[in-house]
């Protein structure tokens, strides 16, 4: 059970990823401009979306640059609790948390945004700090529980040389609108438990 | 694990619950016109919202009526697979199975609307076929497990004596946007994992 919990204020995000397309008819991934920047492909721009950050660098080292230049906090521990604070505030908001575990370090991004003008929504995703092919080796599971109910969402996490913007216009994470997002808040803080285990564990359980 | 499989067709629902409003910033049901009709509080008006049905009487018979009349299908156990297909019809279109378990009879309703124009979504939910102090004691799931992906939600039944559509309104269910709801898809239909347990058994789980 939830080793740690820690409150997180939100920052605003003005200006991320402004170029990449927000339908979520399409199933592959829409190009982001990031990538399109990168011509060393050991180079990673900076996968935090709080800020139009011109850093880049290789992946191990891109830890280091969120703690230090984005002062983003990691949380250790194979399951954890991430408080989210003033759930109120406007989209765009994003909140962020790196997530350390299994020898890996991953990105949650949770994000308020309004798909549907007038209408803001949550969208959670988690990130891990290496490849594609790395990433494939874990499953994460994201759980709000509260007022009698509970929502899960398991998936493989994507790697942060993906654009987080694509996943979240694909609406392929866990999605909340407003009035579950209340349900699941308490006085403002939604309480997002995230566990991260191995694709073995997740693939040796039966198929449904 | 799930003990039956059923395709079940999809029926269109022109006519249903029309002077709900369907604002979902309210914390309380809005009043549905089912209630209204009801002066007797042992009548119930039929709880099927496939067809605007005159029909009402005592909870004890809304099953043999749903049965005879609307010709909905009971699946039986504890943990059983719902299959909902032809996904792609427009909105609204509803998916309707009764779920026999623990001594009960269980309503799952399975709902594709445009709450925001052009934006389909599914809700689905479960109600007892009992009073909403009976349905305090349940607690219900719904699963979907596909492509390396897992959504779980669950919650407290409502009773049929609540109105399906002020649940959907509120947003208080299980809610999946068109992208998810095709990746959950396999060639058109979504399998929906359902299991009662009775509340006991919930509680007694540690809250996160």
């Amino acid at each position: 059970l939830p080793s740690r919990v820690i409150s997180f204020f939100s920052q605003y995000a003005p200006t991320r990823c402004a170029s990449a397309p927000t339908s979520s008819e399409q199933g592959t991934l829409p190009p982001c401009h990031h990538h399109e920047a990168v011509h060393d492909p050991q180079l990673v721009p900076c996968p935090c979306p709080l800020f139009s950050c011109p850093w880049e660098g290789h992946l191990e080292v891109v830890v280091s640059h969120l703690r230090q230049t984005h002062r983003i906090s990691i949380l250790q521990g194979a399951e954890i609790v991430f408080l989210a604070t003033d759930m109120h505030l406007p989209a765009p908001t994003d909140w962020i948390i790196m997530h350390s575990c299994l020898g890996h370090q991953f990105l949650l991004v949770l994000r308020k945004q309004e798909k549907y003008k007038g209408h803001p929504q949550f969208f959670a995703t988690m990130m891990l700090i290496g490849t594609p092919t790395q990433a494939d080796n874990f499953t994460y599971r994201l759980e709000l529980n509260r007022n009698q109910r509970r929502l899960k969402w398991e998936a493989t996490p994507r790697s942060v040389l993906e654009c987080v913007d694509s996943i979240i216009s694909d609406g392929d994470c866990l999605v909340l609108n407003t009035s579950l997002a209340q349900l699941f808040s308490d006085n403002g803080s939604l309480a997002i438990g995230i566990a991260i285990t191995t694709s073995k564990v997740h693939s040796a359980e039966a198929e449904m």
